[in-house]
């Protein structure tokens, strides 16, 4: 099957649901896509690639490779405050047959379709070894793109849902044993879409965690030059996590662990008390770093980031 | 290095140009970049990879692989008859050091600065081999975007500067042979991006050459629903090409090598007769196919296509 007929038979469909279309012009078929952007909006790009061998292997389920690929660029979409638009494909594939092109579309249109996402064009090579790249656009309102850069000293630090399921659900999968939940976290991660949209003008500094919550709050803290204090005990757990792993494993898939997917933010609570689905672990600070405690002593953590497969 | 530390030496830079910086609200170092589009404009939005072992050698010039990948992205800009302002690049590497790194962002880069084209964001992962994607966000009037679906039966066909030449260099590369122009013509496409910009409301279709001329031609006329008749003999050739190889090798590079890069339209002659750098040679018919005539008579030629390394 050469390329047109492999883009014309899974990924080429029609689109029904009318939020995905407006603003099509003109989608897969021509050299470039053609969108018509909201008046009084600004673009927000992205662009992330999943590689085999690395972000997944090469057993995984086609399905969750597609789905997870949008999820990863949606979820920093969210992290922006912004709706997601349209979005391009970039596929290498190292000699998958049909049924796996199959899948994988499916599963990537199940991920756009969450939030009336269209895919408006692509490409696709070959090569030693699969990677699945996705870029998408999305539009937020002038002047109200949710950066890394405003925490201010005093705002309290929250996250969304959950943290460390993703790392102990890689963990699992990576043993061939298996919790639905946990293992799901990871394979087909929740783009806090709607959170984002909620921050959007209340939140004072946003990043989406992706290398573990250490790291990516050090991100957020260094980009607004502040410092902060988290306390392990508040980490929102999930039962599946408490139940499966030990205090220590629950303590450093949560602090270091990867994929969660969640956001992060500093925000003054009175702002953000009537938002749901979030937890307040700790305060931004004047100090010169990230400082995590428990019970009243400093919990030594390792910061190298997650390395996945490697 | 880790992925911030080669990001902030050689992706992220500081732009000069007053072109490049318009339209930047936040470039590389959030989750996402923000960009302001241009009231009255559509976007017109394109991806395309280049693969190590299909695209290039694993020991070709990382400037070169750098400047190209740009370039083919731009081409496809060029054929929507838009004006690139903003890119993203999606890197997996396998193992180059930091010199190879700082070549591909130089080449990159010089390719983007031909054009005024920003980089804003964007992914380093690693991998099995190298595979470059890169994804740029053009601007256009609204409804004068150039489609391949306009073509009108008798119709001028042109294409842009020279053919085959690309394909001519490819194979002196790959014979560790040497010419200093078909061998750059490979290497180096030029982005028709002016030609395109004056072709948007006077051509009737186009498509950009990277498939080779018989083939991306046939993609034009499937997409306008007519036929066509080309001449063979008023092929736009280079000198170098004619110097170097035999005729029916000149014939067949033109037809269906790959790589060129040049835009090939459809227009009625007297509305684009202004207009340099480009050979009419051809005419849009009501025919079902594509015709190549030489001398009177038909040329078969292979349009398998460009089949790259492999």
């Amino acid at each position: 099957m050469d390329e047109f007929e492999l883009i014309r038979r899974y990924f080429d469909r029609p689109v029904t649901s009318p939020g995905a279309t407006q603003g099509v012009v003109k989608g897969i078929g021509d050299d470039g896509a053609v969108l018509m952007p909201t008046a009084g909006f600004e673009l927000v790009q992205v662009i992330d690639s999943l590689v085999e061998g690395v972000h997944f292997l090469a057993d995984a389920d086609p399905s969750d490779i597609g789905y997870r690929v949008v999820a990863v660029n949606l979820s920093d979409i969210a992290a922006m405050g912004a709706r997601p638009r349209w979005m391009t494909l970039a596929l290498t594939l190292s000699g998958q047959d049909p049924h796996w092109v199959e899948q994988f579309a499916a599963g990537l249109h199940t991920a756009a379709d969450e939030f009336d996402v269209v895919l408006v064009g692509g490409d696709t090579t070959s090569g030693a070894a699969v990677v699945a790249t996705v870029a998408i656009t999305g539009e937020v309102e002038q002047g109200k793109a949710l950066l890394r850069s405003g925490a201010q000293i005093g705002d309290a630090i929250f996250v969304s849902g959950s943290v460390g399921d993703a790392a102990a659900g890689l963990q699992l999968l990576s043993h061939k044993a298996q919790d639905d939940f946990l293992t799901a976290r990871f394979c087909r991660p929740t783009a806090r879409i709607h959170l984002g949209r909620e921050l959007s003008g209340r939140a004072s500094a946003v990043i989406d965690i992706s290398d573990g919550l250490v790291g990516d709050l050090k991100k957020l803290l260094v980009a607004s030059e502040v410092g902060a204090e988290i306390d392990v005990d508040r980490l929102p757990l999930s039962d599946a996590l408490r139940q499966r792993f030990s205090a220590d494993e629950q303590r450093n898939f949560a602090l270091t662990g990867g994929d969660d997917y969640e956001l992060c933010f500093t925000a003054d609570p009175d702002r953000v008390k009537d938002i749901a689905g979030v937890t307040a672990i700790g305060v931004v600070t004047g100090g010169q770093d990230l400082v995590c405690m428990q019970d009243g002593n400093i919990v030594d953590y390792d910061d190298s980031g997650y390395r996945h497969f490697q």
